[in-house]
């Protein structure tokens, strides 16, 4: 734990994370109204995740964008670290990138780290990290992306094209670079130092297959801004543009504080969690409700800590009346936690349902998607 | 430089190499009368290479011996990093290992560290140097290796292979224990430091494909010694046997002491080499011979010292009482180096021509031998 009591790294997010500090740690820009306007004028709308600051931290967008408007286009590259099912919290960047597909027509490059996974997990086989691969590309897919412009790699698979551009970045990264960066320390093992490598590769694989130099956009949760910082700093030592990045923070996890965590199977609402799952933990999740139902009258809940209202305002509300209207009921007292955790819950499943038929439709669709050597 | 005046990593040899030391340092076994006993059984000879002590330590060859003995086979694995063209010097574990397949009936298994060059060789490219992957190639199926028995990758070619193996071994390793075996440091780049677990594949990925247990030796150069030490300390958490090996001393290089070096041109014959050039590169060479005619006749030579003495001794001359007979002359006098270098320059151009031969050839068969994903 640093001095600012939370710490945010690849691998371990734990404490009360300040995004305004975390910001200024890790040297990011926020996403301010004129950048928001200028890709509202780009698009012609805002994307909910934009209009509610789930997306917060960039660098280099305002560059990205600027090309785009002289008729530069760039790609999109996000991914998983494929270590167990997908939750609502993986989805975020993923949504926001298939936005971003279809908005500004983008190709996609989707890294599955099954490597990474392996190497970080101690008690997770590649065998194992490799299968989630191809469960998570299955949610990738039910999302909508256009088959023809997205493309998903699992590292393993993808290794006779990803291992010798990752070679070139590594012979540009000293280990004392990631013992700065991301921590690491003499008894961290060798694959782990290595890894970041194979996360840079796909920043530029596109300018390597072009023969020319294209901008790469990376939405991608906060954590990961040390492996782009890192890609950032190397890729101009081999002629290539450095990566612009928008950031998201962490989906809220069930319980209070904290975020949606895979291994943490009570904190996140999984894909593939069943309707009486999703109720269930629903119905247990922390809300800013009061203790009984005469002080919420009387008192009014809280918002801002709920994590049913939190929900709502990132992902499952979009109507922007509505929204408020929520907010107003809930200060006010009018409405009792149990309602609006029953709307959530019939909003939630509502999406699984969606979402698990369009899942069951992708297996058939996968070869469409997937690249390997 | 150690305090022993010399210093043997694999990536660097210098200082005049005591090889007793460097066996006590490294931990290695002689190869004794007993082991060559052994041997002999079981072939009904002996390798020039082994009778004449150019192959002078190992690490658990008796036991590898001792199994065949009870009926259970091993496989062969040796390598090259292909940083420039194959000098004579290569060819020495890869004929010995070319002898060991047709005595014991052995599947080889030839990697080609393209990686391992690019990411030590400061301006080398990694195009560059899978390019001399296929040129050393040529060398190797040159030597007449039975090609349903023998299979030749690239690291990068076969990476598709290789990566997930290496990650397995990579886990298993921290950066403190290859600071200690390679003496690496904070500035050592990533790629550097995860590329041992690279070579530590071929010596488990026949067991990992035939699903048991099969025993390994390598034939190779002493200074590769390092990297089969973590072998050897990791594959059994893995779940595999320790590889063995049997380790030749340095080639010698044409100038006083020293090795032949790819990196000096003027050190080593080349496979490629032309007569004339041969004959120039042996005319210049350092010999045991006397500052004038006069004294050599009179004190004698020096054919312990001498390097046309010893490529006779190591290669060209397989006649025993012919090589004491060149021995013996020198000493009394009764030679002239001139002499020496000619007939030396006439063995050489003669096996260089066949060689070059074969190698033609040799483009031909390039997709019998060699393994791709």
């Amino acid at each position: 734990m640093s001095k600012d009591n939370f710490t945010v790294t690849p691998w371990d997010v734990s404490g009360d994370v300040n995004y305004n500090k975390l910001i200024k740690n890790f040297g990011l820009s926020k996403i301010d109204d004129k950048l928001l306007e200028k890709i509202k004028k780009q698009t012609g709308e805002l994307h909910l995740f934009l209009k509610r600051g789930l997306f917060i931290a960039h660098r280099d967008l305002d560059v990205v964008l600027n090309s785009y408007a002289k008729g530069d286009s760039f790609f999109l590259y996000t991914g998983r670290g494929p270590s167990g099912n997908t939750h609502i919290g993986h989805l975020i960047p993923w949504i926001l990138a298939k936005w971003l597909q279809d908005k500004y027509d983008l190709e996609l490059y989707f890294q599955m780290t099954d490597d990474e996974k392996f190497l970080f997990k101690e008690n997770l086989t590649l065998e194992e990290a490799t299968g989630f691969a191809y469960e998570n590309a299955l949610d990738v897919i039910a999302l909508g992306f256009d088959p023809k412009k997205t493309h998903i790699f699992t590292n393993t698979q993808y290794a006779k094209t990803l291992y010798p551009q990752a070679l070139r970045v590594a012979k540009k990264l000293t280990f004392s670079t990631t013992k700065a960066v991301f921590g690491f320390t003499n008894e961290t093992n060798t694959g782990q130092i290595f890894y970041t490598s194979m996360q840079t590769v796909p920043a530029f694989l596109p300018s390597v297959k072009a023969g020319r130099n294209i901008y790469c956009l990376i939405p991608h949760g906060i954590d990961q801004d040390p492996h782009f910082r890192v890609a950032r700093d190397i890729l101009p030592k081999l002629g290539y543009y450095k990566p612009a990045s928008i950031q998201n923070i962490f989906f809220p996890g069930l319980a209070k504080g904290g975020k949606m965590s895979a291994s943490d199977v009570n904190s996140a609402i999984f894909t593939t969690d069943s309707k009486k799952e999703v109720e269930k933990k629903i119905n247990s999740a922390f809300t800013g409700g009061r203790e009984t139902i005469e002080k919420q009258q009387k008192e009014g809940g809280n918002p801002d800590i709920c994590n049913i209202y939190k929900y709502n305002h990132f992902l499952f509300e979009e109507d922007d009346e509505r929204i408020e209207e929520m907010r107003h009921l809930c200060k006010k007292g009018q409405i009792r936690c149990k309602d609006c955790k029953k709307q959530l819950v019939q909003k939630i499943n509502n999406f699984l349902q969606e979402h698990q038929k369009k899942r069951q439709l992708a297996k058939a669709k996968l070869s469409e998607f997937i690249l390997t050597d």
